[in-house]
């Protein structure tokens, strides 16, 4: 499995001179041979079930997986077919939505820290804190809702906002949890085709709504926004992985493998038992029987 | 009233050369006259009434309000004596006791961050993060118990301990949050008379536990941790206010004073009506008459 080797692909940890337009939403070359892509998904998610059973058992690491992108971008597909396989009593996703009065009523970090993963599990975003600075970015009447003081608005806002959020990750890292950072990354046609497919399709009419249209028309805003996002926010720590998404398999099969990638490098193993909670064990048994 | 030269004495914004033993807990020379504390304590409890109705009414800021100290010191006390007179419903009180399995799943600062106050209210934790470099720095099977993995339990734990403590810190406050942080000083001498005083007073027998006594054998060990805080945590965003608490009625004074002195420089008003907003209230009258 490379899975090791396609994460290096996409990974970006240093972000100062990163620019999207070098990123082809349409590459697929991690792999020299299409055919076997679902052989591999499939491997790669029985494998991320045995690395979570661990990881709840060792009851030591965190996994905080983030996933931004535009809409139609295939958030909630990769999260189907990327985690299906996941005992959910160790894995939590949480949507983010528009925020609730209370949640405005914090700061713009607040609402997901207090769905943080516990230790031993893994936590989903599907979009997350990162929203602070793409959509109330492109849209600042949605950060007026915030209330924030006249003070707390000044120019150095986006500056701010992304040291907030880097010191945020690393106070994370620091107690062990491991962040992975995700951007489906999808052409502006690709979005279009979709769009369309969906408005064809009755099973589909649910996820359409007028507003993603009159979105699509801030879309040079949102890939400044999304640019400005990754050149501020890519650490060794926390880095971003801009996964090329136009291949809806493909980008399956690039997040099951950084997933992977990272669970690996836990080197996680089931906890020893000491020679004392052995002879418990034994005894256990014997009162048992 | 002299709020705001009360809170500059004991205020310490930039902590690298505190030394705790140049604060006397017994000073109270804050004011000339001891003889009209009680009406100054009364006058400010009444001022903090009004100006935390504002605070509600604007909605804008929020206030933190940081209580730490060794046991005896007055922590309760002060709570009850100073913000007795404010509304609950713009008020509320965080008694951090030992973690529950759940917090310590998650890291230090998570289980304060859920119950940080809305904007418009005033929060105010009794002990707090804080207690991460207090009382597990002295007792090291505390820090144990957090299951941290090894790779975070480094040399370095309490210099990256107060650098996250200071982002999340000027994080809150570039958020509209205004935090105020006191250390209630007491001498060894006066903590041990209050301790014979709540063995010969029946009603304050719940107050006692004989582990109280115990931790006192960890005095030096807890003034080091302490020195060490303020000299690492004091900001001009987020200081320490080390107030002399060896006597109970001049450490209200003198906290209650900090809190109306930054209060104050928010320049509260109720929230001005706009020309559309005033006719809509007379078209509400009108519909009412």
């Amino acid at each position: 499995m490379k899975a090791s080797k396609l994460a290096k692909r996409y990974r970006i940890t240093h972000g100062k001179k990163f620019r999207l337009k070098d990123c082809d939403p349409s590459d697929k070359d991690g792999f020299s041979s299409v055919k076997d892509w679902s052989d591999l998904l499939q491997k790669a998610s029985h494998d991320l079930q045995k690395m979570q059973d661990k990881l709840y058992a060792r009851n030591q690491w965190s996994l905080l997986i983030i996933i931004q992108a535009m809409d139609a971008a295939g958030k909630d597909g990769t999260i189907k077919h990327v985690m299906s396989g996941i005992n959910p009593q160790g894995c939590e996703v949480h949507s983010f939505k528009s925020p609730s009065t209370e949640e405005l009523d914090h700061d713009f970090l607040w609402r997901s820290t207090c769905r943080l993963p516990r230790r031993g599990k893994i936590g989903l975003f599907n979009r997350s804190y990162y929203e602070e600075v793409l959509i109330a970015r492109v849209h600042p009447e949605l950060l007026e809702k915030q209330k924030l003081p006249e003070e707390c608005l000044g120019d150095n806002i986006w500056k701010d906002r992304f040291e907030d959020i880097n010191a945020f990750e690393r106070h994370m890292v620091r107690n062990g949890t491991r962040i992975l950072k995700f951007f489906l990354n999808i052409s502006p046609g690709e979005q279009k085709k979709r769009f369309i497919a969906r408005l064809e399709d009755p099973r589909k009419h649910w996820k359409f709504s007028a507003s993603d249209v009159q979105e699509r028309k801030f879309w040079p805003q949102y890939m400044h926004a999304y640019e400005d996002m990754i050149r501020n926010t890519s650490t060794s720590h926390a880095p971003w992985y801009v996964v090329p998404a136009n291949n809806k398999s493909y980008a399956h099969i690039v997040v099951g493998a950084v997933i992977l990638d990272a669970l690996e490098k836990l080197n996680l193993s089931y906890p020893k038992v000491s020679k004392a909670q052995m002879q418990s064990l034994q005894a256990a048994r014997k009162s048992l029987e």
